[in-house]
């Protein structure tokens, strides 16, 4: 009886312990901004801790002889080698780092192998509420509609996602300063953005949350000259040092 | 009369004026996935173009003196200059290539400038629901609660945000899977992340929404190998080569 169970029934478990987790997350994500270093620290350790057991423990009560493997668990166990057995391969929190930051990309993920094949994959970010599921063979969907990839055929005109740590890009000058503002992002600079638009409403909002706004060179700011750096005052100095390398 | 405005009636005009530009953002985010490539740009271009009239008019039928300089308005006349008349500066539609991608930061930047000085500054994403204010002297403000920049002190610690043209970085991998499952990415590549559980669950997702994940040589997916790319099928070839240079 325990055998027998879908790829449904799979996918409805993960998508109930993503949910779950994603509640302790986004009560975490709230509170960061709360806390000193030290605590948003331990926050992240907590919230991680709390959200693996607690998708482990549901699934393992349905899934008895099951295996897994966590982010959580390896660090603590050591690694896991992955077998034929149906295995659950868990990140509790993925994004760590924009969960401190309250950057609102963070989330749970849950993939299911079979036979070292990913059967069943489930993302979930608790912040804007966007759940993604697929089940091998029959679609992916987000918040139950099907999606598909891009249809974009040219890599010039492509948009590219990767990862350098410690790295943001939002895609717009007037948000990026608005995370500087609010403490949400540490450093900030580009040079060559459109024009003035760009960062009249951001200087100000900027300046009056104790941020500094300067042309990169460390010069005064200067709202015509398309370049633009903003930090606290405390990391001014280092950061047009490292800039001027 | 006209000219006894104080700093906060300005705030609260430019306030009206961009979350009556979110509403069409809003709008419109919501339907460029339903349109095809040459429908998106007319989209972005009809956004901006009646954001930038509706903010225009509201502030300038409230200050019929004032100056205006505006992205759009620009394209079409050519660069006005920056005087030391008050002189609104507004971005209607920052993060148009998020707008297209339904990438969630998309925003309406409006600053108002007094003898050249940013004195008002307002920056609405209607997406995710953030109003960003901040008025000279007055302080900044989220969503009417007070904001401050970070106090981190340490550029190594530092969360960097920067722009280059094309390129997003979300902080999560498996969200960034997930962008390119649903079409709002086109490419990722990522070597060196944490452990399978970064693309347990989002390999499938993208695999299901019709999108190939494999090795960034070209090589097949190897789940425990710690090296990812993903994208469309089309795109997969030249992608390939291209980070192989």
């Amino acid at each position: 009886m325990a055998q027998n169970h879908s790829l449904s029934d799979f996918l409805a478990s993960a998508v109930d312990a993503a949910k779950r987790a994603g509640e302790i997350i986004r009560k975490g994500f709230y509170e960061t901004k709360h806390v000193e270093h030290k605590g948003q620290v331990d926050l992240v350790t907590e919230t991680d801790k709390a959200c693996e057991d607690l998708i482990f423990n549901h699934l393992k009560q349905l899934y008895p002889t099951h295996k897994f493997i966590g982010e959580e668990t390896t660090a603590l166990c050591g690694a896991v080698e992955l077998t034929d057995e149906p295995t659950w391969i868990v990140d509790p929190l993925d994004g760590t780092t924009n969960f401190v930051h309250g950057f609102p990309f963070v989330c749970v993920s849950i993939g299911l192998t079979i036979g070292k094949v990913p059967m069943v994959g489930v993302v979930y970010n608790p912040i804007m509420n966007e759940l993604f599921t697929g089940v091998r063979g029959e679609g992916a969907f987000l918040n139950g509609n099907p999606i598909k990839v891009s249809s974009q055929t040219e890599l010039v005109k492509s948009l590219l996602v990767t990862e350098v740590r410690s790295l943001r890009m939002s895609g717009s000058c007037a948000l990026n300063l608005c995370g500087i503002a609010c403490g949400r992002l540490d450093l900030f600079y580009e040079s060559g953005f459109g024009g003035p638009w760009d960062v009249a409403g951001g200087a100000v909002i900027v300046t009056e949350a104790g941020g500094l706004v300067y042309d990169p060179s460390g010069k005064d700011f200067d709202i015509t000259a398309q370049r633009v750096a903003a930090s606290n005052p405390l990391l001014k100095d280092a950061f047009v040092e490292a800039l001027s390398e």
